[in-house]
């Protein structure tokens, strides 16, 4: 283990790495990703990344938050990338950390052609994307065998109603298990898209908030009641929302105690990382 | 970093966790999977974990080949789940290491659901899915904005020519990109479908070999040349085909040096996780 991670590529100065952190669990991170916390000079991160994972962070003042997340005001991509720049012809090792996974649905593209355009080497860092990870937290598993060979993955930022990118009847009907990131304050639309599709009303989904945290919560519902199941719970963002036959294993393989997570767990997040 | 792993969970005897061990490159290894590694007392693993992964294993006499892969022979899915049971059963820590994660076509699932039925208690080890951190290797983001905010990953299994579960037309429409694991026997079907579904013959296609081994290939081509391409490149399973506009950044985020993972590379497999 120790010589794992003493071989783990060296953070060279002047670079960016683009990391994902997965969807929370600090257990979750990729040795690579602790490899590049441990070495960056600076962290710029979003705000999907969570408390436990930011607090387990040695030197915190090496934290500068850049986060981007749903009617709430963030800077704009654009400066983002730029200050990745910044901080790397500064000679920093700049390390760009994101919730989950950068390329999915992470704009971790958008900032690696930023970087290759500005001539910055720079290194991708994959990490475990919450649509999967998070959700067999909740103890729902992305496929099953004689429900899905197909899961499509759906960010709910472009769903507003007017104009939308997405085609709900063949999405509908192309993808039995469908798996929506940042789509809490869309769930409406959600809803009445994929019923107008032919998804029954008591077709199953399941919300997922904070998943992968110690204040994960997991509502198990349908279509036809998933909003007031929403807002009777007070659920908050980010939520996964899952929709299809796949929820219904839910109830057998619920195996996380978020318990493990928390204050009186083994787990301890002062130690640093 | 040393006080976080030593904190992670016990792995308590009669008990079976069920990892994944990400696409290929040790490094993407989550801290959880280690910790698993570390206290296992047997690792069933399939075919798709990667040799540079299982040669830093320490003890590897704890190591049990259960793959699956197409065209080879292997074990019956029910007799892996039997196996893992009648281990747990004597009392051992059992660990279930499957390539990518285990719900991502992993059949974690039905090995999840045999574990609640027999009371075995288990955890579910998420890990990097080949279709998000492999193609991250091969400098291709799964999304991308203004390109789509829909990704689908489909299994080649099921894709046979007669007996299809996907709607083809529907997911054509429905999902601008499309991630096929284990599709490389059945290009040519996919190939014939999405044009039949309206896809352009110059439509973008990656092959990705390996992927985050250092025996990684990534070959670009598209619909029309695939199954050419394939064939006078040799290149082998396993391989992650994605299909569409996000196909076209590979010229410019390719970051991966295959030669990281080689030999003569700082990361050292020899020393045991």
């Amino acid at each position: 283990m120790k010589t794992l991670i003493d071989n783990l590529p060296e953070f060279t100065a002047g670079s960016v790495w683009l990391a994902g952190a997965g969807p929370g669990d600090p257990g979750l991170l990729t040795l690579h990703a602790v490899n590049a916390i441990r070495q960056a000079d600076v962290i710029i991160h979003d705000a999907l990344v969570s408390r436990q994972i930011l607090d387990a962070i040695d030197n915190p003042e090496r934290l500068e938050y850049a986060g981007k997340r749903g009617g709430k005001p963030s800077p704009l991509q654009r400066d983002i990338s730029l200050r990745l720049i910044e901080l790397a012809r500064q000679g920093k090792r700049v390390l760009r950390l994101k919730g989950g996974d950068p390329f999915v649905f992470g704009r971790g593209g958008e900032e690696a052609l930023a970087l290759a355009r500005a001539d910055i080497p720079f290194r991708i860092v994959p990490g475990v994307t919450a649509g999967v990870g998070g959700l067999a937290y909740a103890g729902i598993p992305v496929t099953h065998r004689d429900v899905n060979t197909v899961v499509s993955f759906i960010t709910g930022h472009t769903i507003n109603g007017d104009h939308e990118d997405v085609d709900w009847a063949a999405l509908s009907r192309g993808s039995p298990v469908l798996v929506f990131y940042m789509g809490l304050s869309r769930l409406a639309t959600i809803r009445d898209r994929l019923i107008d599709a032919g998804r029954a009303p008591d077709h199953p989904v399941a919300l997922v908030s904070k998943a992968a945290t110690p204040d994960q919560l997991v509502i198990i519902t349908n279509l036809a009641d998933c909003v007031d199941a929403a807002e009777t719970s007070g659920i908050e963002a980010p939520v996964i929302i899952a929709v299809g036959e796949v929820v219904a294993l839910q109830s057998s393989l619920d195996w996380f105690d978020a318990g493990e997570l928390g204050a009186d767990a083994p787990f301890n997040p002062a130690g640093g990382v």
